[in-house]
């Protein structure tokens, strides 16, 4: 047994060793993806897309209750159509997949694959949108993107990912605006409170802005390696594209008016900002709010009577309030108890004669390995209150583990010495582009957001000693 | 008020004068669809798309509760992976819109926008299974396909369409073709029991199943005008994909085998027949079940004291047991009458200030708009008792069409003169392709299926006159 479980623990390299190698062994070993047959591109597997299922299904819940409704756009985009947004389409023309020939026939016009959907919206809107009692209008689509990325990594970056796509349409800027908060603190409650990963809010420099946005805000996570995840971005368009695209509506002065715009998006880049902010030596580490099992039952000394018959009656029970896998195939305890640890299973309930005898069993906690002896009696609210426990601890370990990581600096030498070490620098900074570029070329530093919550950390911009009155959130991203 | 109405219901050609554009009509003017930039590619709008939505969740729940879990595949195909089934590739090619550059990069192998994924799951099959103890693996994925066809219609035909494809690879011969049956009923329950559609069910001949299978079954719907729509198909593959693509296991014996496969599906497809069996000259039928709104709330002389207030009260109060829709815009009750009639709302709730006095309201079926005076305090039942009575009526209605245009045949003669009229003809087959052929040149006949439930309506086939012991539906295809 124990010989089965160091094999198989093994198989994935330290994460201090080569965390890198750590996440890619996570990804396949944990059976949440699969290579597929074109390169860059990932297949999800049963576990990994149940993983997603549930963070659309919360999502999908939160977008609808705040009065979004989803749509379904095509695929396909055509070039002339993408040409329209300048800025957009110098963004994306490099890295979109091309559509040349319908069966045998060469297209007229080549088709673009969408990177995203802004001018197919657009182009909607000027069909649909008629007068101001058409607004706002909210909607959102749940599909799958390309981008023809050279460098990939499973869900971090590949050529094809699954996202949702939110694209709004308002009377007002500051209506606008306000979605544009709204959403990003829609993707803020998602990852604090149901993935567990703390995340600092704020504004992306022009540097850094969507391709065709006035303005882009982000919630940017820090992985349990130091490097910054941009998970979660809300655009405001104001009315460019509105007037790029002719969106036109009767105001309510009689007067034709451009609407304003924004989108935001979140994709399966989260399963990624998951596995690499909770995982652990053994694997996953699954917030119990996404997690495709929250509780597996694994039957002890199983050729004992009654014992499978038990933990199939435990397993229909649980199921009535917690996600219940009921592991009775023929490997051993150890084996299942690896297995199941790697592929992040919150809590393992165990089992066994002696605890039937004892009208209680074992629950163990996936994050810190707790015993805990339960009463049989006791399920509906033990289980429940350990899985709460056990969220709340992901979530402090992480913030924790961002609190120790990250530096204020009022120099380029304290920055480039903290910026030996992967972590959040947080400087101010004066406003010029060149600074900026400065940071990335000398220091390998890109600049994550300018936070909401502002502080003030210095007096001047530490790459040209001019006065500064923005603080930025500096790192490594992935 | 009475003008508006008219206007609006005008709006939508008559069935009986121009059927197809009675349905483009519906399709755009219930807010359905709207036409994209690329031709042939169709956007759903939100009420159409809940539409769908509501579709798939029914249909997700019987997968699941049939052991199939979902997962998500590349939308490329390589073409060298395109071309390992000669059936299959020979059947898609013409149809298929392929990706030729990355960026500015030609690519080394152009890349085919999935048709269907057959090939793409065979890849991972032979990846990911190793013994006889993986088997079943019993996938699903929801999704867009592509296939570049020269005709589109909304829903029927498109270029890229919404669907779920399952893929299943099994021990034995035997249980991929009980996995066969079992899914072509689910797709019966869905379409009798949910979209109220009656259906044949049967196996197409060898002319019209799916490039590669071995066998295809089929569940055939019949249109308001008496045309055969397609609705669902189910495909057994016995083991020549997993030949091809080498997808192999260690047996219970500890040899090397090859599992028998499935492979099925349905589409948007099925809101076209949805549109097409309920609907009529006012516009859609929704069957409660996958409506958007169950129930709309119209408010009468809403300008009078209390009745916006006791409308949106009834609206909170139905939104527990129904969805609900509350219309309180300023348009007067006659146009959303019409409006909603046009988009197919199951049941209209109409309350004024008389109703309130009586403490009742009135309920309109959209069917039959028989009007209901109702108790305020008899809704809990009595709504959903009039949702299942429309449900049923649907069903019924839909049925006896069917049953009205179906006749038997035993020469071409018959054939002909009934051939006139579109509708099923039921003649016995001799099960050569010529015969077939000569059904479609000589008469715009194709082979629906042949039903499960076999009657004996002659002794030869009517074509060649032999003696012929299978009975086919032919029929005019959308």
């Amino acid at each position: 047994m124990s010989e089965q479980k160091k094999k198989l623990v093994e198989a994935i390299t330290p994460m201090h060793e080569d965390f890198t190698q750590w996440y890619t062994d996570v990804c396949l070993k944990a059976e949440l993806v699969d290579y597929s047959s074109v390169k860059g591109c990932m297949i999800l597997r049963p576990y990994g897309y149940a993983i997603w299922e549930n963070i659309t299904r919360i999502l999908d819940g939160m977008f609808k209750a705040t009065g979004h409704e989803n749509v379904a756009m095509p695929m396909f985009i055509p070039e002339s159509l993408l040409q329209k947004e300048k800025d957009h389409v110098e963004g994306f023309a490099p890295e979109v997949a091309w559509v040349t020939y319908g069966g045998s026939d060469k297209l007229e016009e080549r088709l673009c694959v969408r990177p995203t959907s802004e001018t197919l919206f657009c182009d909607h809107f000027s069909h649909v949108l008629h007068s101001w009692r058409d607004l706002p209008m909210k909607y959102n689509q749940w599909c799958s993107v390309v981008r023809w990325e050279k460098t990939t990594r499973p869900f971090l970056r590949s050529r094809e990912f699954w996202w949702q796509e939110g694209h709004t349409i308002h009377e007002t800027a500051q209506e606008a605006i306000e979605e544009t908060e709204q959403q990003l603190n829609t993707y803020a409650t998602l990852c604090e409170e149901h993935l567990m990963i703390p995340v600092v809010k704020g504004k992306k420099t022009d540097k850094e802005k969507f391709a065709g946005a006035v303005a882009t805000y982000t919630i940017e996570a820090m992985m349990h390696d130091g490097k910054a995840l941009q998970s979660g971005t809300s655009h405001y368009f104001g009315d460019s594209w509105s007037c790029a695209f002719q969106v036109q509506f009767a105001g309510r002065d009689n007067t034709l008016q451009h609407p304003h715009q924004t989108s935001w998006g979140v994709s399966t880049r989260l399963v990624g900002a998951i596995i690499m902010t909770h995982g652990d030596d053994e694997g996953l580490i699954l917030p119990p709010a996404i997690a495709p099992y929250q509780v597996v039952i694994v039957p002890i000394a199983a050729h004992k009577p009654g014992v499978v018959e038990k933990a199939t009656e435990l397993a229909n029970r649980l199921s009535g309030f917690v996600r219940t896998k009921l592991d009775a195939s023929d490997n051993s305890p150890g084996w299942k108890f690896s297995q199941w640890e790697m592929k992040g299973v919150p809590l393992r309930l165990e089992i066994g004669p002696k605890d039937m005898e004892k009208n209680q069993c074992v629950l163990v906690r996936r994050d810190t390995r707790e015993k805990y002896f339960v009463s049989l009696d006791e399920l509906e609210t033990e289980i429940p209150r350990l899985l709460n426990e056990l969220a709340q601890n992901l979530y402090q370990r992480a913030l924790e583990n961002r609190q120790n990581r990250t530096w204020a600096a009022t120099t380029m030498e304290e920055v480039k010495e903290l910026a030996e070490n992967n972590g959040y620098i947080k400087t101010m900074w004066c406003g010029d582009l060149a600074c900026e570029e400065k940071m990335k070329a000398e220091v390998g530093l890109t600049s994550r957001c300018m936070p909401f919550e502002q502080e003030k950390v210095g007096d001047v911009c530490p790459c040209c000693g001019k006065p500064a009155d923005t603080m930025v959130y500096w790192g490594k991203a992935y």
